[in-house]
């Protein structure tokens, strides 16, 4: 019953081609450095997910227009923005299985290179007058940075609650496909309610969407997949709390004793996994994970039922079943 | 003649302070790690004086408002997340004489801090639908991205045109200044076409001020700094430029080998910076600097004679007078 991508897209087939030409000529520039750099991006693009989210809420909710364009672009240019400063943020120099940009050109390029996208990225709104999707652009800048420095601080201190989770998700990674799912019904003309409604939807999506990210760490991921990493570097997510949360203050403090100290050693990082799997860990988070995309189709059923209501079921669908 | 920092700050002194606690003000977030380092940024402040060009330009055309006020918050906002960013491109420790906060915190959090204080500036104009504003300020972020980018790319072939070099400084120095100009105007409702003078005017300064700050490379510093900084980080400014120029082939070479291979040996870069005295590339930089400055008040001189207008013509000779 499982949509695939191919599927997913065959209502915005089209509209997702003439993206990728606009969005590479979004990203000229007369910069030849810069050009070879936004060249290899562009050329190792991912599954362009949040561009859907754009288009097909768009069509959910009237004619696709040349805004929706300009909002699907906005999204991946910040998204773009985005994970060319996480690789710096997260010393990483691989990303979609290639050489990151600041392993290729180094951190002080890569960061120049992400505030490049950035301002390309609000310059196309200011430019056609978008104040609403700007608007939400720079909510969803601000929202991801926040995010990712509470996540930052939290691990640190290694105790952190449900709340604080959710919180931390919700801002790093939800608030994106949130934008995407509010501009797309935006730039058709849709009232503030349904915007709100849209967002909303979105938000809910980008949680799942994260515990899913998180669920990879335990092995839920294909095979070959390192396992342990958040661990390694002590984020603490859903499966880890609720299995603390169970445990008993001897084993939690042994638990979490571990993660702080001896976090470098393979077998030790082995042993938490196996606490948390015994724990229930794995089975809880799946179980919120699933909880959450219900209320997301809940809300996604209020539309009228169209093909691209269809194809966003299929999306979210997607996100929680995919493999990697 | 010259004005004290003091006497041009007079007509806008209360309008300083006022700004400085609605600048504090804007940095509030809820997440600590943040606010703290918000703190500490706020503490270490510079002199301020992209907001005194915002509301001199202001008071010029008219009645300060409260745009003004979010003019020079967005300016000075944008203006700290460069320095941050700036401080994780050039790998450097200190700012002001206090520790960077990419050496306090790291890369990775300096990045995220950069990118919030970019949100938050873009923002503040967002909310307030001050359209004019954020396209002045996107398109400075854009350019000073792309004049740093540009600046790396001809660096490393060492091949560099006055043409060239007038570009780089234009996009990475001057654009923020032009756009403090054109904010304080705009915000007090000017026309397009005095709001495009008091961009040129900004400019010019922008111009002269890496003039300046260019020249102290070469001891035109206050006692201590040390010299040559550029000349080891291949970065070829106008001095030199003007003096390789003058050269014959034969010399011009032996120079350029020099920097090329040689710019971590201090004896080396003394003999360039000999080089550069001797060929009168330093007469020659002050004496373009001073020419752009004169452009730059006679710009000055054709709005009305106010107190503005005079502590503006103190503040340009301020920028080339002052002693780091």
């Amino acid at each position: 019953m499982s949509l695939s991508i191919k599927e997913i897209q065959a209502p915005i087939a089209e509209e997702m081609r003439a993206f990728e030409g606009k969005f590479r000529q979004s990203m000229k520039t007369k910069v030849m450095l810069l050009d070879t750099i936004m060249n290899y991006i562009v050329q190792r693009k991912g599954k362009q997910i949040r561009p859907m989210f754009v288009f097909l809420t768009a069509g959910l909710c009237g004619e696709i227009t040349e805004k929706t364009y300009r909002g699907a672009a906005l999204i991946e240019l910040l998204h773009t923005a985005t994970l060319v400063h996480d690789d710096v943020v997260d010393d990483s120099n691989y990303r979609r299985g290639f050489f990151s940009v600041n392993a290729l050109w180094k951190n002080k390029i890569a960061v120049l290179v992400g505030d490049y996208l950035l301002s390309k990225s609000l310059l196309l709104s200011v430019n056609n007058n978008d104040f609403e999707l700007l608007k939400i652009g720079s909510n969803a800048i601000q929202e991801m940075a926040e995010g990712e420095l509470m996540q930052m601080e939290k691990a640190r201190k290694l105790d952190i609650t449900e709340e604080v989770y959710f919180e931390i998700i919700r801002r790093k990674t939800a608030t994106l496909i949130a934008a995407c799912c509010a501009m797309g019904v935006s730039s058709v003309g849709a009232d503030d309610e349904t915007v709100e409604k849209a967002r909303l939807f979105g938000e809910k999506v980008g949680v799942a969407f994260q515990i899913k990210d998180d669920l990879f760490d335990y092995g839920d991921a294909e095979i070959g997949k390192p396992l342990g990493i958040d661990i390694k570097e002590k984020k603490m997510t859903l499966p880890l709390i609720y299995a603390l949360n169970q445990a008993d203050w001897f084993t939690k403090r042994r638990v979490i004793n571990t993660i702080k100290n001896e976090s470098e050693n393979p077998k030790k990082v082995a042993e938490v996994i196996d606490f948390v799997k015994k724990s229930g860990g794995i089975e809880y988070a799946t179980k919120v994970m699933q909880n959450i995309v219900t209320e997301a189709q809940n809300i996604l059923n209020t539309f009228p039922d169209t093909v691209f209501r269809q194809s966003l079921a299929g999306l979210v669908q997607f996100t929680i079943e995919r493999s990697k």
